[in-house]
């Protein structure tokens, strides 16, 4: 029950071995996050006004002028730093000191390493014990560094950061605490050399810095408190952390759109562009100032020749690297998935692992750090190299294998860690791929702060390059037939390799930009698109991509999407997939009606509607409204009040001289308070802001789970007995305090009495927050444009209606049901086969039959468990209004 | 009142000297077109039971099991003819011949021109009169050619692509007529040689076939029918369009998201890059098939060096290139806008032009090429180049320049045209960027297809180029100081300039990556973003893109962006900009009501409220459903029919035998046609689908602009007195031939009283098109979230309400003009200073009470125009439903 607004605003995170668990759905979040913004629209707006008040105050002194001036010029100040670009700007510039930083301490840890290695190479065991202790010491620092500090910077961040991006807030995601785990959580993990990645987290990363800075600039202005803002910013910053992480802001924009969100503003785009191309040239100005290079260059920069970079011919091969990556993109989201579930399933071993939770990521470092001993199995997949290292060496210019014999050719540097005096560069290639292959899959579902694209751009490098060296085996002088020999480029294959597993695995196709800009190369466009293009569609056909799998297993709430080329999705109407058995509540109701409804609700939202015949649609409530407003009719404060009223009327009735009491004024006052709350109706402020809906804690008991309802109206509540029946749990007598001069002297049964007569009357609606827009569609709008609506407004339900009427209702749920079937089951029209007779019987009436009737069996089954009752009719047909 | 119903569903076209205008606001057409896609989709489902009724057909027959397999494979083939990739293979190919054998075409104009005037070099005259006749032949047909085939074909075309993909469809705009007009206008006019370039116009072609080829493929499969699937594609096809153009698929991507879409959807920009990428790909093998070229490059390849493209020193001149441009990109809109609107203004020249549509293109053109003219002004600025050979001159690795003396320097190939034996190669350069700058402005507002980004892009590395051989011969031996020497490469400039000036134009960042892809180097991508990003940044603060620019000299439907950087919008409320004055109609509401609301309205549609008291928005109906509704009201079929039944009651008073007469048999079938249709109601189809109001004709004359309201309902219909009135232009009596046996000998008095009557009858809606789902926002929504919800569903108006309660709309307008507002004056906030005040006093009340008075005066006011007639209380309370 812990926390202020925003923690309760959040979804709640479950802590599990692999992936953490988000346990609650989209629900509530869109309403309180509109009130929390009118709230806080509200609270400027006064600010404002007072604002105004101190510069009037300030004329009236003596060196008035001069004040004014100075309050203009902070007023000025305040409203540039405001300003779209000096956010950006800032953003950029710290981005990349945190992503230079920490390449340079990663670079200071791999050095360490490799020093160590080196000191001994006189005893093998000592040397096995350097190269494999380090790692495991720095996983598992890192493991528990995170767990202990903040378990939200576990993993990529691109999964969780496409649900803040559809309007989800996720809990403690953007804090301090998170930023500081992610960065040395990463910094630690991608030390130790684990084929680890840094786009994902950096993409998390930049997005905390956004959340921060926002926080830090709202010091100056007001701008900065404004919520569809600040989820541009952190679409701006998804951008940054991939540009500055590749100093590469093109790709880093476009990688970053086709990752997180379904719909883009252009306008976006632009931030985006603004701060990846600040921040990617930052990062390199660093590099160039640290007399690391002579000037800005790419990152990997590649030497290729212009003049011919490939021959035609040779376009099926890159083809057939393309189509390779697809399978192979797949296989990879499959086998990650695979891990993570099947670590998850084995009850026993999961049971003992989240006791001794840093064991997993030990061992695994162990065995990975094991495979790769350069004097041990890693001397047949060049294991002293680092991913890095590894990197250069497949986009370099050389060709390894001449005629087939790899031993004859002169390699140089870092090269000469593929060579190996038995075995060819073809099967060390092979060796490497295999087994990094599954060791990536394994290691991105460790409990660390870490991403999946970069060993994955490796290994897809390396594939790339095994094509490559195998056709320029094959064709020794190249393909091209006429005149001037152009030997093959095994480096060009490689770039195509990476970009397109790279570009399977996360299902987009920027990463072909991410490669030219990675390179400094585009002259192989041609076959670097083909690639890409082949292998998404493999992939695509076969899984999701790797941040929706992740999705999937961490339970974010998520919209799936409508794969193109299958036209069913037009075909399908909203009439085909709604819910027609709508939960409503009509204006007219009474609390019975309300308390009937909650016992058996779970929905989220209720719909208002004119009443059960017309069924005109006004707005939706919240369950939790609902259940305040119960609350409020049945609490303590208001049988207090009853009590006091019976009182005074006895005192009345005994003695006629009017003698108004303490408690009569108090009484008064907190009436004259409810009045004025009511008058401000029409702009619909909720009146008790902290009365909010509480949601679970962080780490949730179970014990606390079983009460999930309870409502801390005030300390003065407490809730009567049918209350109490309807959140069945805590009996515990809490807060039992007296108000001091009135004893609540009534009985059970009394109570119970008072109670059902309070039940009777009817509802009074003004005190609730209610949304008066919900999302309407039509009958006949179809599946695709529905997906549309929900994707564009980041929506979780929205009632069907015609001409007014309330007709039936579509959730996340049936929508992702209908999508799944539609998109799996290849030709299967989801539209039931009678839904054109259904549709001759269509009408309103039908689904408030059902509901009627589903009413009707509600209350019979809430009379046998509840106390004995008269059954009053639920339709009354009286209007409050 | 010809054309069939797609014809009505377009905007108008009006023919003005320069660019057309259009003439009609957004209004009716997302209602029109929901119905058509209701319509269509229902025939669908009949044809597919009838084709499952052929397959059971089938069976019966004697190789029943062959047929089957036919009729499988029929319709599995069919299936996949629909997939999208077979739609976007097709189109990519098709796009890349027609650019190719284009291109090629334009080749051969060029060198046809070039041959002349090289033969012709005896005489000077003869000489200037091949160069002058040739373009001003061509440039004269293809005005002609389009003007007379399809005025449509004129301009760019990306303004209008812009304009259809957010929802408007405009009149002929995708025709096949359009298509070959363009494409040989296109041709003759880039043809001639003169500054004009093929991309904008590339888009609208790429569009073009993508509809014709969507209607081609729709005699195979259904889906093809489909809307939003067509503009899903145009969205693709924009993309090809730019992507063939230049075989840049990344950045013709990016181009057409940029300058198309406000927000665009993911799975369109992987169906674009898809198109796009094949396009490109046959647009480059076709190249290397005609040998023309070795291997797939690009188009421009550069050859700089890679190891250091630049100094970091060389930053600052980068961004004064980007800065400069900037500015010269908003001078180049203003330019061409002024342009255009001083022609217009001219009401005598534009009056003389009209009549001689051809001089006005032909005197340009002669003014252009004379100044061009190579022995003449054109040696001081390479006016013997084309647009091509100059590109490839100012990207090329050779420094002019020298320590300033132009003259050492050995020149080869077209450079050569840059040296003149007088002046310097700085003065020839700054002649032809200020020549060029005019010219292109002038030549883009030519009635012809022609696009301004090519020429643009010239000029932006001619300036660049300026700049780089300045910063040579000031730097000769480079900036960097350790070591190495590394000139300064002058192309590269050019490259920052082109991409730099033609973003500024066109405000788009992807220029950036266009360039890129046109050089085949990415070596300057930091230069290049930052320029970009620094030209957008002037050139937005200064003018509109040159796109919008043209939308608002065609007056096209558009929305304009929201700025960045203006926090205003955030404190923006739709209350503060919402009309509370809504003109409603109520579901109880008598004829009476209808007429009185039409005789004043001229709004596309009206919001249809439960009562008046209540004010519950139910739905909206167009303007012309209600005109339709009265007109069948007080038509002259019900007159007639009135007639009948009055005779009948007479016949049967008269003589107690009942005789069915042949006139009452046919009056019951009618009877019974009405019954039959008003059952379809809650489907919503429209009872007769010809009755849709009839829009202009393409060539408005001004008589048929005096009478917009006509309705033809059916030849029967006579408009009644009342209605004429309503209508009050045509008097004509049109279609007054009889029924044949009852006569109309009612006279105009008791017409008038029969009218009378008729009017005070309650509307029967059931007939009525109404939409049941109009968009509804809250008081407090955001400028910000509007303008985001407008421009992501491409709303035109949406109503707001409070519980239902309708209490004002919105419409285009109002958000236009509060957002110009908020936008071009800083600092000024929108919101009335009394807003604040206005608050406390909302409530659905006042707004209904504004419109109740605002009745009376209505009313008041028709009272004293129109007949004598009694009063009679609009709100009458009995319900019709």
């Amino acid at each position: 029950m812990a926390g202020d607004g925003s923690d309760q605003r959040a979804l709640q995170y479950e802590q599990t071995l692999m992936y953490g668990r988000y346990t609650q759905e989209l629900g509530v979040y869109a309403k309180e996050e509109a009130a929390r913004l009118r709230e806080s629209g509200q609270k400027r707006s006064i600010g404002d006004r007072s604002r105004s008040l101190d510069l009037l105050e300030y004329e009236k002194g003596r060196c008035a002028k001069c004040r004014i001036c100075t309050v203009r010029c902070q007023k000025f100040l305040i409203s540039r730093v405001g300003e779209d670009w000096i956010f950006l700007i800032l953003l950029g510039l710290l981005m990349a000191l945190v992503s230079w930083v920490m390449d340079f301490c990663i670079a200071i840890c791999l050095q360490a390493q490799k020093w160590m290695y080196a000191g001994l190479e006189s005893n093998v065991f000592l040397q096995y014990l350097a190269w494999v202790t380090y790692p495991v010491v720095l996983i598992t620092f890192s493991a528990g560094f995170t767990q202990i500090l903040a378990p939200q910077a576990v993993g990529s961040g691109i999964p969780e950061m496409k649900t803040i991006l559809r309007g989800v807030v996720l809990k403690e995601y953007l804090t301090f605490k998170t930023f500081v785990a992610k960065v040395i959580g990463l910094t630690c993990s991608l030390g130790s050399g684990m084929p680890l990645g840094k786009e994902g987290p950096f993409v998390h990363i930049a997005s905390l810095c956004a959340a921060l800075l926002s926080k830090f600039m709202s010091l100056f202005g007001g701008i900065y408190e404004n919520e569809s803002r600040n989820i541009e910013m952190l679409a701006a910053a998804c951008a940054v952390g991939v540009g500055c992480c590749f100093a590469a802001p093109i790709g880093g924009v476009l990688f970053s759109i086709e990752v997180t969100s379904t719909f883009f503003a252009v306008r976006n785009y632009w931030r985006g562009f603004f701060a990846a191309t600040f921040s990617a040239f930052i990062f390199r100005v660093l590099a160039v100032w640290n007399r690391d290079e002579e000037t800005i260059t790419a990152l990997f920069k590649t030497n290729f020749r212009l003049d011919f970079p490939f021959d035609l011919q040779e376009l099926p091969a890159f083809a057939v690297t393309g189509i390779a990556s697809g399978f192979g993109g797949a296989l990879f989201v499959y086998l990650n998935r695979f891990f993570v579930l099947f670590m998850r399933k084995q009850k026993a071993i999961n049971r003992f692992l989240i006791k001794k939770r840093l064991l997993f990521p030990a061992v695994v470092t162990l065995v990975i750090c094991t495979l790769t001993f350069p004097p041990g199995f890693g001397q047949f997949m060049a294991g002293k190299l680092t991913q890095k290292e590894s990197l250069v060496t497949f986009f370099d210019n050389l060709t390894w294998a001449k005629q087939g014999i790899a031993a004859e050719f002169d390699y140089m540097g870092h090269s000469q860690a593929w060579r190996h005096p038995q075995v060819n560069v073809f099967v060390t290639l092979l060796i490497f791929i295999i087994m990094k292959f599954w060791m990536s899959a394994l290691a991105t579902a460790l409990p660390v702060p870490c991403g999946a694209f970069m060993p994955v751009f490796v290994i897809g490098a390396a594939f790339g390059r095994l094509v490559g060296e195998s056709m320029a085996a094959w064709f020794p002088d190249g393909i091209h037939s006429d005149g001037t020999i152009y030997p093959i480029v095994p480096g060009g294959y490689a770039v195509v390799g990476a970009a397109a597993l790279s570009g399977a695995v996360t299902h987009t196709v920027s990463t072909a930009v991410i490669v030219f800009e990675l390179t400094g190369q585009i002259s192989h466009i041609l076959p670097v698109m083909i690639a890409v293009i082949l292998a998404n569609a493999v992939a695509q056909s076969l899984q999701p991509s790797l941040y929706d799998s992740i999705i999937k297993i961490k339970k974010l709430p998520y919209l799936p999407e409508l794969g193109w080329g299958h036209h069913e999705k037009y075909n399908i109407r909203v009439e085909d997939i709604m819910v027609r058995d709508v939960r409503y509540i009509t204006l007219n109701c009474c609390y019975r009606d309300l308390h009937n409804i909650l016992l058996t609700g779970h929905l989220k939202t209720l719909a208002l509607v004119e009443s059960a015949e017309s069924m005109i649609l006004l707005g939706s409530i919240e369950h939790s409204q609902l259940q305040l407003l119960l609350s409020q009719q049945l609490g303590r404060f208001r049988r207090l009040q009853y009590i006091r009223e019976q009182a005074a009327e006895e005192k009345k009735r005994l003695s006629q001289v009017s003698n108004p009491s303490s408690e009569d004024s108090n009484q008064r006052a907190s009436q004259e308070v409810r009045f004025q709350i009511s008058t401000e109706e029409s702009s619909f402020i909720p009146p008790r802001p902290v009365l909010q809906k509480p949601l679970k804690p962080a780490l949730k008991r179970s014990s606390v789970a079983e009460r999930p309802a309870e409502i801390p109206t005030s300390p003065h509540d407490n809730s009567g007995i049918a209350l109490k029946n309807l959140f069945c749990a805590s009996q515990d007598t809490e807060g039992l305090e007296d108000d001091g001069d009135v004893e609540d002297d009534m009985t059970i049964r009394e109570i119970a009495e008072w109670e059902e007569k309070q039940l009777d009357e009817q509802v009074n609606f003004s005190n609730c927050k209610i949304d008066p827009a919900p999302f309407q569609l039509v009958e006949r709008t179809s599946l695709h444009k529905t997906h549309t609506i929900f994707s564009l407004l980041g929506l979780d339900h929205a009632y069907v209606t015609s001409i007014g009427r309330l007709i039936g209702v579509v959730s996340l749920k049936e929508l992702r049901k209908a999508i799944e079937g539609s998109v799996t089951v290849k030709g299967v029209k989801v539209r039931p086969p009678l839904a054109s007779f259904r549709d001759s019987g269509t009408s309103g009436t039908s689904s408030s039959e059902n509901e009627a009737t589903e009413l009707h069996k509600l209350w019979d089954r809430h009379r046998s468990v509840s106390l004995p009752r008269e059954h009053v009719p639920s339709e009354s047909d009286e209007k409050s209004q």
